[in-house]
C-alpha cells in the first residue's frame, strides 16, 4: 500500500468522476422536467447533452491509459443529488422551486469543477498531455455553467422566488 | 406548500451549512493528523480556526432572523467528507497521501463555495443586508482556502506523489 503514487490517484479519481457524470446524466433531466422557467428548463438539457460529451472524454482518457472505463461509486455526488431530490419535493409547485433548483445545479457544478481542477492539475503533473486538455476542455464548461446558472437566477428566479 | 418562497428556501439552506460546518470542524482535526507535509497540518488547523468563525457568522444570522441556530442533515457534506476518510484509509502512508488529502478538501471549499455564494444572493435579494456582509465574509475566506490548497499541492503535494 505504501507505493501508492500520483497515478493511482489519478486513476481513482477518473472513475469518481465518471461515476458521478453518469449520475449527473440521469439527474439532469429530472431536473429539467421540475424547471417552472422555460430558460431553466434549456438550460438543464443543454448541460445534459454536454454531459453526454463530458463521459466520452472520459472513455478516451481511460482508452489513453490502457484502462478499462470503470467508475467508483461516489457518495459526494450521490449526496448532492440527493438534495436536489429533496428541494424538488419540498418546493414543488412554490415560487422559490426554480431558486432552489438553480442552487441544487451549482453545488453540482462545483463539485465537478473541484474534480476536474484537480484531474487537470494532476495530468500536468504525469505528463498526461492529450488528458490535460480533455480535462481542462470539460473544467471550462462546468465553469461556464456555474456562471449562466448565476444569471439565470439573478436575472429571474430570485426575484419570482422572493 | 405552495406559498413556499425565498425566506424558507434561505432559512433551509443556513440549516444545511450550519449543519456542513460542523461536521467540516469535526472533520479537519482528522485530516491534520493525516497530512504528511507540516504545511498541510498547519492549513487544515488554521482552516479549523476559521471554520469556528463561520459558525459563530451563521448562529448571528439566525438570531437576526430570529430563528433558533438549527442544523439540517446535509447528505452533500456527509458523502464528500465520506470520500476524504477513503483517502485517508487507502492511501495511508503512500506518497500521494496529501495530494489526495488536498483534493479532498478542495471538494470542501468548492462546496461551500457554491452554497455560500448562492446564500450571499438571496440575502441581497431578500434586503438581509448585514447577513448578505457575513455571507461574503465567509465566502471570500472559503475561495482563499482553495486557493492556498492549490498553492500547497502545486508546490510540493503533486511532486512528492508522483
Amino acid at each position: 500500500m505504501a507505493e501508492k503514487t500520483l497515478d493511482d490517484l489519478f486513476l481513482d479519481t477518473l472513475k469518481d468522476v465518471y461515476y458521478a457524470e453518469r449520475q449527473i446524466l440521469k439527474a439532469l433531466p429530472k431536473m429539467a422536467g421540475a424547471a417552472q422557467s422555460e430558460a431553466l428548463r434549456a438550460g438543464f438539457l443543454e448541460h445534459r447533452d454536454q454531459t453526454e460529451g463530458h463521459v466520452e472524454r472520459l472513455q478516451q482518457i481511460f482508452e489513453m491509459l490502457d484502462k478499462p472505463a470503470r467508475g467508483k461509486t461516489c457518495e459526494a455526488i450521490l449526496g448532492i443529488i440527493e438534495e436536489g431530490k429533496e428541494i424538488m419535493s419540498e418546493f414543488k409547485s412554490a415560487p422559490a422551486l426554480d431558486a432552489g433548483l438553480i442552487a441544487a445545479g451549482q453545488a453540482v457544478e462545483h463539485y465537478e469543477i473541484a474534480r476536474y481542477g484537480t484531474l487537470k492539475t494532476w495530468a500536468d503533473q504525469l505528463g498526461h498531455k492529450d488528458a490535460a486538455k480533455l480535462l481542462a476542455a470539460t473544467l471550462n464548461e462546468e465553469v461556464e455553467t456555474d456562471r449562466k446558472l448565476t444569471q439565470l437566477a439573478e436575472g429571474e428566479a430570485n426575484k419570482k422566488a422572493a
